[in-house]
């Protein structure tokens, strides 16, 4: 699928999933559009575990409590580490982790439009008040220098794509 | 160009760049292709401004005191707002800014890419200590409740694209 036909069929999809399993090759293309972002002074911070298993899926989706995306049948957890990239003049740390894994979840959800699939970035309750991302790194054994940050829902979707309302083009970009 | 072609070709670039001007509708197709990524609860708090008069573009790279990048003829200056999301179950407020302005950088990374034009996420220093931000907003007449945190140079490469060497598949991604 051409790169500007991909972008613009790309939505968050909060829909129901058919129930076909996604081929272990296809979780490994889309990792590897992830990995293949940049990432501040190439510190790689973001790590991958796509989880195929159903047990564990399901057991995930308990932890969200989510209202959508439950019937998913795989998904990618987003782990990032805190790499130091450089001290600034202030003497300030400097870790591009956010910047890093959200360039690797957006050629991610790219990746899994291309391939006919649906997902919806789900970050917000995962590093919020209720800790869902302490049991989920616990469930996946994830290494303990990694944090979870992101659960990304992978199938073939059942229901309509809805795109969101944006605003105009000339309210957010301008020439000089 | 493909998606998945697009990912791979992409490499943050360092050369030079040719002296040919980039059509003012390739920057709007690459600035649409920004603002079309995913922003947290839909905020947008992403604003692009493309700079293609010679004298500015001149100026923000003395401001910018960068050892490359200086020829490029054209760059988009990414800029953004802290608008709140939600607040979580410890009243903190949440903001997406840095994912969003994150994604929406990638997209115009790759658009640049599909485009043939070569382009570097040039980010550190303009938030630094140095605070650059500060005169960039200053000369490109940027609102006061945005702050730039990006510039992407745009043009097309003089130099061979080198890709930077990245850790194997295996040690960053898992299945389970």
């Amino acid at each position: 699928m051409e790169l500007f036909d991909v972008i613009a069929a790309r939505h968050s999809y909060r829909g129901a999933y058919l129930p076909e399993p996604v081929p272990h090759s296809d979780l490994q293309r889309i990792m590897e559009a992830g990995l293949a972002a940049p990432s501040g002074c190439n510190k790689q911070t973001t790590l991958l575990t796509a989880v195929e298993t159903p047990e564990l899926i399901d057991k995930i989706f308990e932890i969200m409590e989510l209202p959508f995306c439950q019937t998913a049948p795989a998904l990618i957890c987003v782990t990032t580490k805190r790499i130091i990239a450089y001290k600034d003049g202030w003497g300030r740390e400097r870790s591009y982790q956010v910047q890093d894994y959200a360039a690797a979840i957006e050629n991610m959800l790219l990746a899994i439009t291309a391939l006919g699939y649906a997902s919806c970035w789900i970050e917000g309750h995962i590093t919020d008040a209720d800790e869902q991302d302490k049991q989920i790194a616990a469930l996946l054994e994830i290494p303990a220098d990694e944090r979870a940050v992101c659960i990304l829902p992978v199938g073939r979707p059942a229901d309509a794509m809805n795109a969101v309302k944006k605003q105009p083009f000339s309210a957010r970009a301008r020439f000089r």
